[in-house]
């Protein structure tokens, strides 16, 4: 199962993927939501083989550990229980009763007597998603695909080869028990050749989104036509402005950088306005101390902190996406520098302003360039679930391509503005944690 | 004007443009539209000398034709009249009064108490098209992007480089007149140079627009790491049902046909059901020997019509756009078939059925994945004007690529039905043309 596959396979199994996607495509809703009640179903009854083949992953892992080759987060990530088997199977359930978007009228327009122009969705095809070690992106991309209708070739990282092969076969019998979708609608492939006979099949596969680290996710862009759902970088900043409530600001950045620095929305830099400075600069220094937050500074924040040494930020140091904890900050004489620095250094992900001030926000949300752009709210709130689209499949920082004429709408992306009070995403976390409410409000 | 630029030169604008752009962006709506009436009112003041640049590019051109360097349909594009130019004129204003596209509420969602995520539209950045001879390109494009916020780079064919540059320059004294908008934000370049040079600037320029030919839209897509919007080719059908309304079907692809053959929505298939074959074969060929059609076909095709010794239709020859008066007839036994075969050589841009029976209507329309689909009317209508759009900066056969993260909405595009009762684009051109209602509709 897990050999390298001869050449024009992957090629192959991406054509009949691509003919039971269009199968997929047209089924009605309820077949697919019936597939996915029959993908939990085995799961649960097959939950001791996929256990089990798990097991062997998770063996070779420790070696590979204890040869100093894995780190101890990723091994923490492979590994499954019975407990967290069940999180997956809730997650494929939980994407079933999310409404269709597929074959949804968006918008009608009367062109002439009897002639009516619809604007319909639809599925995008075939999907490819690559992924390194976690066993529950294969049921989560697995569920998400089902649902929108499309087919997916799914590639996991090596270390999780014997997990994925045993998840993709369960949900192989699920498909096989129904007569509307072909099993091929989803399909795994294993080992490195098998990418890059993927990445060759532009025409093929209509859009391939690697999840994983920066230079899986650079590999990808650089060689392939297919469209890439992704983003290279994730330099997320937090403004600190001169009208913040300190503590609420204070409360975001711990949050930001803290609460998952491993993530792609973590801060990474904060800008802190010149006026504030000698009064909030040795409080976030003492509180990211405390958490074993190594820091990095301009020159006028290493003298706003003279006792602590920092090391200065080189000027092509600004782009780093440190993903650990080190946070780099900056002094900043106004909103407009602020902006400047983004702009020059972002990576147009996720950029967040604390201030009190009305205009200065409206200002930021407006300006910033970014998928997301927030409002005295932690940085870490991009992502699918925590904005109530059930799950997600990654985070894209490209702008939109249109189908059909382009007029002015297809001349507009979109991006995502966070209204909030101080919210941090450790409230919405763990035993304790405030419920989500995602309850769609009327437009202004 | 019209040297080719050095080295780094074309980098130098498009940085400038992308910062001007960063400011229309931002700008209000009244100071866009306040910008395009004073573009009309510099180009009605500027006509004489507009008409003279034009006067220079129709003498080299009249010189082209002559040699045979230049086709007549090519040269009567290129040619500025006082009328024309007043269309240009009117085509601006009339951009400008549409609703601005940009900083529109989209979807709001309440996340938790005091938390409210808004997905909001906003320009895409900066924008390049690259078009051939049309001087109505250059005034179109330029209120296109004004009014949706977008920075563009214009590079316009050699053959109307004075007609273009006259009219940049008569935009650009416009822009001037405000302080809102850098003049920068419209900037037009020449030479082939300039087209390396622009396409390598992945980065900064975020969508690249070619309108011309297929060997222009293919040379682009195959240089360029900058999503592409546009179609390589244009390979319509229509498939005439064994339910069709047989007049109708003959209207509809008279029109389809010969209304415009250089048009990318022209059709160059049609697929008849084979149980109305030896009917509606010969009616068929009569109407379109009569409009000098040149008729070829598959070999039942030719069984039906043996009188007319009809070229067969080489198997890889259904891939062809033949952008002329040539239309290719393929018989085939069902439905299933003719999706078959719009699957296997479409080009998923605009693909009609002609049929009174809803169940076909119906799965054609579900199930062909193409831009457009259409019951009932002629696959000409596919344009952003027609579709109520006040104007199109191109057509895309792009699927769409999502910002931030994706979940469910982002797995699926959208595709325009176009449902109709027999019409035809003719009667909506000419002088006693019918009018457009462009009327939205409440959603079901």
């Amino acid at each position: 199962m897990t050999d390298a596959l001869s050449n024009g396979a992957v090629a192959n199994l991406a054509r009949k993927a691509k003919q039971a996607g269009r199968r997929l495509a047209n089924a009605p809703s309820a077949a697919k939501d019936s597939v996915l009640t029959r993908v939990a179903e085995a799961l649960r009854r097959e939950a001791a083989a996929i256990l089990k083949a798990n097991a062997e992953d998770v063996a070779a892992a420790r070696e590979a550990v204890a040869r100093g080759e894995m780190t101890r987060a990723l091994f923490d990530r492979l590994v499954l229980t019975p407990e967290r088997l069940e999180g997956m199977v809730r997650g494929v359930t939980s994407v079933r009763d999310l409404p269709d978007p597929a074959h949804r009228v968006i918008e009608r327009t009367q062109i002439a007597e009897g002639l009516e122009l619809r604007k319909v969705s639809c599925p995008l095809g075939l999907l490819a998603v690559i992924f390194e070690s976690r066993p529950d992106a294969v049921t989560q991309i697995a569920a998400l695909a089902i649902k929108s209708g499309n087919a997916v070739i799914l590639k996991g990282g090596r270390e999780v080869e014997h997990t994925t092969a045993a998840l993709v076969a369960g949900i192989h019998r699920a498909l096989a028990e129904t007569e509307e979708i072909p099993a091929e609608a989803v399909t795994a492939i294993y080992g490195r050749k098998a990418v890059a006979e993927l990445l060759a099949l532009d025409g093929v596969v209509d859009l391939i989104i690697p999840r994983g680290s920066n230079a899986l996710v650079q590999y990808v862009q650089q060689n392939t036509r297919i469209p890439v759902l992704g983003h290279g970088d994730g330099v997320c900043h937090i403004y600190v402005d001169f009208a913040a409530d300190q503590n609420m600001a204070l409360r975001i950045i711990l949050d930001a950088k803290t609460q998952y620095p491993a993530a792609c929305n973590t801060v990474e830099t904060v800008l802190v306005h010149s006026s504030i400075a000698s009064e909030f600069l040795p409080r976030l220094a003492s509180l990211m101390i405390e958490h074993k937050v190594q820091l990095r500074g301009c020159a006028r924040t290493r003298e706003s902190l003279p006792g602590l040494n920092l090391a200065e930020v080189a000027s092509d140091e600004w782009h780093t996406e440190y993903s650990d904890l080190v946070l780099a900050i900056r002094v900043v004489d106004s909103l407009d520098a602020a902006l400047e620095h983004i702009e020059q250094y972002g990576s147009h992900h996720t950029d967040a302003i604390v201030t009190e001030d009305a205009d200065a926000a409206k200002r930021f949300l407006r300006e910033v360039d970014s998928a997301g752009v927030y409002h005295n709210a932690s940085t870490r709130f991009a992502d699918g679930y925590r904005y109530g689209f059930g799950a997600e499949v990654g985070i894209g920082t490209n702008r939109m391509l249109a189908r059909g004429p382009v007029g002015l709408e297809g001349l507009v992306t979109f991006k995502y503005e966070l209204l909030g009070s101080g919210q941090t995403v450790s409230e919405f976390s763990g035993e304790d944690a405030k419920p989500f409410v995602h309850r769609k409000l009327p437009l202004p």
